[in-house]
């Protein structure tokens, strides 16, 4: 394969060998690709991906100087979720002289992947990538950066270098072993579409459920996996979703007693959809969320969800980069920032949870 | 005042006249502060500030070449409103080449200064900025600034450049009228910390009131202009908030009998407090949001509000961004998107609206 930089980076010399060709023709195919044959191009092409060749825009100029950029590669601009783990990271980077480049991946891996070619391009001073679901080019991509990566907002085994995080599965496991506890027998699960995370909390609703002798496969409504929502993030769990969602299950299911929604936008939807007819909640139907947004707590009756550490994963990512880029340690390569199942009246089905609530509002208000 | 260059900006040169001193202290001064007395250091920066100096980094190596980024400055990350505009933004740079830094300005037009001041050092290609709210140093900056600059999100008759949004005065004047005809009398105003695009909402809300002969001081409740609360984003209009700011309405003012809130968040918290009290939605009281935020068309009952086109901004902006660099005209200096008036069930005092909206989501099911 020739010989690597001391980074271990493949050179584009490295490309040239596995594709036949000399390192100008590489070159120019990569500058000027109309200049070549499409049958050179693809070859080309092919030899850059299966090595995980990344061109570098300012060798010229710069050597291989880094910028003052992290890169932040997040799925959703539109979410709440992201907007926290944003905040986090922007109060991270304060008094730092690094900048911040916010990329939108909108769930797509393939965009992904297109993305990071032109970010690492750029020599990033670090990057932030959510989750762990990256293609095998990205992974490879980023395994030779040369350059702190730290996934976000999820847990494996296995990271690129750091992940800070927390275990979806266990969090949907233990929230569906509250509904049980709570008394509901019944428990539905609601989602839009499932990306990897959806799915490792269905896996633990379903793992707590199938322990329990209770698991109905019937009870699950989701919007599916279409193409089309995964490409724009409109769609994406929308109260209405929620509200619908939760209408055709108490039509199909009315023995339904309890549900769990995979994010609180459903869960609010479901709150909806139960007050339109005339269904109570915690005492006919449980509702618990997932991300324990601010309303969840405000609503009536206030609503059960999983609280997760999202501006924390975003400050601590920020600030695990400042450590590496000023000579430190990478440290602990697998950070859980855990989560709390918050119980509040939505699933308290035997009115086991002291009636605060109203009292703490008063209070605040005399 | 010294030669200016061709660009309008004023030079090193100017600084140093007006600081009195040689423009190679001027240089030193900028460069490394600890070298100079504290005394000449501010007199130096009086200059720079009151001249609206902006030093080139770049300038010894790239001349006066332009990078690819155009720099985005909104208040705030955590806000729907904003993620919707950055959304519209990014979408719109797809395929362009341009690059997007997102600067997080909190709300603060001191911070936001600071951060114009590194922003248009690293010659962005363009600069897009929320709201007309600048300070007189900020406005001299991006005036000088000698690329396309575009405020959003409001609208001016005096716009930098250009300008897109839409007006929060008439379009809270719009929806206190829609309150008004549908038979309300003594109808309340919630908000959170009162920014300049809150009060000209409550403008709107004051000045139809008035008209009607119908304004009443005592129906308002706010948090108040807490510094705290200005600096710190988690507490911007929270459900909470909404829910606690309606229990107090509740209390204070019984025969409130429809409340405008400042956004969709109070509003939905303010739903849920009526929902508490047992106070009937819209028969007793009417509630009325801003922004239209899925879950208000979600709600039961659904919720009314003004839905303003976040999106669009983001997109047109970047539209303009684009033209502009590809050498096109700066067209229309203001651009008003306007706004629609979502009259839903929340608002329905007389039962005049058709009831279509359960018909939809079962036809939607079937």
């Amino acid at each position: 394969m020739g010989r690597r930089r001391a980074t271990g980076r493949p050179t584009i010399a490295d490309v040239a060998a596995r594709a036949g060709v000399g390192a100008i023709t590489v070159s120019r195919a990569l500058r000027q690709p109309d200049k070549v044959s499409p049958a050179l191009r693809k070859s080309i092409e092919e030899a850059v991906r299966e090595l995980g060749y990344v061109p570098d825009l300012n060798a010229r100029a710069l050597a291989s100087r880094r910028t003052d950029v992290v890169a932040v590669l997040v799925p959703s601009l539109t979410q709440n979720i992201f907007s926290d783990v944003l905040r986090g990271i922007y109060d991270g980077v304060e008094d730092s002289g690094l900048r911040i480049e916010i990329t939108n991946t909108r769930y797509n891996n393939a965009l992904e992947e297109a993305q990071l070619t032109t970010i690492l391009r750029h020599q990033p001073a670090a990057v932030i990538v959510s989750g762990t679901e990256q293609t095998a080019v990205s992974r490879a991509m980023l395994e030779r950066a040369g350059c702190p990566v730290v996934q976000i907002m999820d847990l494996t085994d296995d990271p690129i270098q750091k992940i800070i995080g927390f275990s979806h599965e266990r969090a949907g496991r233990e929230m569906t072993q509250h509904l049980i506890d709570a008394g509901y027998r019944r428990i539905g699960f609601l989602a839009g579409w499932m990306n990897l995370r959806s799915r490792q909390r269905f896996d633990g609703y379903r793992c707590a459920l199938e322990e329990a002798g209770l698991y109905d496969p019937d009870l699950i409504g989701e919007v599916g996996n279409d193409e089309a929502v995964k490409t724009d993030d409109h769609l994406f769990s929308t109260a209405m979703m929620g509200h619908e969602l939760m209408l055709a299950m108490l039509e199909r299911r009315p023995d339904v007693d309890a549900i769990f929604c995979n994010n609180d936008v459903l869960a609010l939807g479901a709150l909806f959809a139960c007050n339109a007819r005339g269904v109570p909640v915690p005492d006919r139907v449980g509702i618990a969320g997932f991300n324990d947004f601010d309303y969840m707590e405000a609503a009536f009756p206030a609503m059960s969800s999983v609280r997760i550490h999202r501006w924390r994963c975003g400050y601590e990512a920020m600030m695990a980069v400042r450590d590496q880029l000023n000579g430190g340690e990478i440290g602990e390569p697998i950070v859980d920032l855990g989560f709390e199942i918050m119980k509040r009246a939505s699933t308290d089905r035997r009115g086991e949870l002291p009636a605060v609530r109203d009292r703490t509002i008063l209070q605040t208000l005399s």
